[in-house]
């Protein structure tokens, strides 16, 4: 091991004291996972391309990864494309289903509809669509963050040749109506013209149930990192008949839609991961909502300017997030990392920048409000005692910078006069 | 571990009397390499987004790992695009400099210039780029698969805007002349008008210089499995100023120019690899040239009627690459096999299909021919008696397929008749 890796890995461990509560940014790989990629990384490594015995041992365990993936989901083999992240499996939902379709109708169907609170993986490649000659609609949500079926079933055109909708928000949690809203599209088909329904269902699995026919959508976007697998790889459901095309060129793999040799180890971990993450979900999603309502009943308690973002009920047994007015998100989350706390404002994808949050935005936020907030998501091995001492730290934190905003307020106005 | 992984494990350690000859498909992670990784799967895992103490080492552990890559191609870091693989930066280099190519030039560059020899991760890109109005120029080689500087240079317009020839080729082994060709395409500079010019160097990593400068290139590509590093990552050398335009789309990472959390086992374990190859280059590469060197001349003695593919001094010191005429390769592949010795026909990528070898045809083999090719390429545990004991079964093999097709030949001409 690098001395870099080894002081990382000290720091890590020494962090057993810190409280880390933000598992839909990146959660770490389950053992049981890294046990079962490792000899597929030194031991078991051929090109699952290459003719020869290993070669051909290797195919099969890309072959078995994507049967366990399958029957997870209730689908067949042939609708799991492997890639190499969610962000991946959505542009390739996004683009590779948008520009197959208008072939099949003809010259029509570019209309794209996206919800406003999708992940930007989703709306981006959506974006680029339209210099593409697609139009692109957004799907608006209420203030919970829901979108509404009926809303979408009106302005659906004959043009319409795709629906994103996420199936849980990785900023407010919110869950929204898949089920419903594929119920309502597949009653149209008799129509005979009908939109695909893609759901990037990243933060939602290991929490809510992934059957694609119960579900009824036609693309759904998984990866490895939000459950406790490898980083580096998704998946791409695509329902057998789903017109296609590829982003990644240049060879067969994955029925020719998406080219590049097989990361064995990050394939065979994720059908580990999303195994371990089915079989203990109703356990472990009761476990968590019983910590999450806890919490956020505390918090609103302990705050009462505090506003919680997202549904109430219909949310993430995982997330907890709040908006403080008048308080910057951001300054909450470093003083909360210097009692060890890790949280995060919005999103890690976008934490970078600082514009506000387009979800929060989305939920009819103003753009000041939507600085001011604050997302926790637990984890395996996050107990009630961490939670317990985030309600002891946190009140100070906001009360100190309440005092600090206010002084600024003053001095602002001062200022201005 | 599942059965499974542990029933491959122990195939693959029973294995260790089996020849493994098919490192420019696949080679397996350096256990070195495996131990840099594993703290940042379960120990050291945030998301570098994160503003959080843990993000903000993860953060740091990217710019390190970008810092010793950049170090060893004499590049600054932010040239340095970590993406998901070899063939997924191949796609960025033509798709993305392709298309952001013609917008500083105006309405024009849309030629390209793409060597016939290229991986397909080159050439299907460099194809879809027909349908956006490029047009695409093929770079023929010689018999050696060399491609020839002033040819190149005649056939340059004011329009062409990227050329593309690989650093080795990964079938035959021949090594272009990069150096050469960036330093004419260089004088040409003067002018005001120059292509780019990108190399695939996967197979060419720990075995040639990848200084940057002194290569002259503006692009290059490099994979992780192909140095004993992990899978399921590459990098894109882009040298400042190169225009650039995305190909996974969605979030900020990677300059904006790769989205998608970054996949931080792979890219630690990526720079580990790289150091580790470029520490043992020299010496690696003369001991596997002087293997080679014995093997190619004990073979062709053994098989007078075989023929040795690529560039007899210019070729990679790992690889060997011969056609015996009128024999089928996959059918030497397969009894090879059977002896526990793993080669390979030409590419593993494209070895579930049953066309010929782009490559082969390329360096002017007739299809018949180049079916009847065989590739070894060796690895760092590769030794003398590995290939003295391929000496020792192929020609047997050969000549009990020599009989066979004899056999056939004369029925088929019976038939014919």
């Amino acid at each position: 091991m690098s001395k870099n890796a080894a002081s990382d890995k000290q720091n890590a461990d020494n962090g057993v004291a810190r409280i880390y509560l933000d598992h839909a940014a990146m959660a770490p790989t389950d053992e049981r996972v890294l046990r079962a990629m490792l000899p597929y990384y030194d031991a078991a490594y051929a090109n699952p391309s290459s003719l020869h015995e290993s070669g051909r041992r290797a195919a099969a365990a890309v072959a078995r990864s994507r049967a366990r993936v399958a029957a997870i989901l209730g689908a067949r083999p042939e609708e799991i494309i492997f890639t190499g992240s969610g962000t991946e499996s959505d542009n390739l939902a996004i683009l590779g289903a948008a520009r197959s379709r208008p072939i099949s109708f003809g010259a029509r169907g570019k209309h794209l509809m996206i919800s406003a609170i999708e992940h930007k993986a989703v709306l981006e490649p959506a974006h680029a669509l339209l210099t593409e000659g697609f139009s692109v609609e957004t799907i608006s949500v209420d203030e919970d963050g829901l979108v509404d079926i009926d809303d979408i079933m009106s302005r659906i055109t004959p043009e319409t040749t795709l629906i994103s909708v996420m199936y849980a928000n990785n900023e407010i949690g919110t869950i929204e109506p898949i089920r419903e809203l594929a119920a309502a599209l597949r009653e149209r088909r008799g129509a005979g013209h009908f939109p695909l329904l893609h759901t990037d269902a990243c933060q939602a699995a290991g929490f809510l149930p992934l059957n694609v026919d119960e579900l009824g959508v036609d693309l759904m976007t998984l990866n490895g990192s939000k459950i406790y697998g490898p980083r580096g790889v998704g998946i791409l459901y695509a329902r057998s008949g789903t017109p296609l095309s590829s982003v990644i060129l240049g060879g067969e793999q994955e029925h020719g839609l998406r080219a590049g040799t097989e990361n064995l180890p990050a394939i065979v971990g994720f059908a580990e991961a999303l195994e371990i993450a089915e079989r203990e979900r109703e356990e472990e999603s009761a476990r968590l909502s019983a910590l999450r309502d806890y919490f956020i009943a505390e918090i609103l308690k302990a705050l009462p300017n505090a506003k919680l973002n997202g549904h109430k009920e219909k949310r993430l047994p995982n997330n907890a997030s709040i908006t403080v007015p008048l308080i910057e998100g951001e300054s909450m989350l470093l003083m909360l990392d210097t009692f060890g706390i890790e949280a995060s404002t919005g999103s890690a994808c976008s934490s970078s920048d600082l514009t506000p949050s387009h979800v929060l935005l989305a939920i009819g936020q103003d753009p000041d409000s939507a600085h001011g907030s604050l997302r926790f998501s637990f984890g395996r091995k996050t107990t009630k005692a961490e939670l317990d001492r985030v309600l002891h730290v946190l009140p100070g934190i906001v009360n100190r910078l309440e005092h600090i905003s206010a002084l600024t307020t003053t001095a602002t106005t001062k200022i201005n006069i």
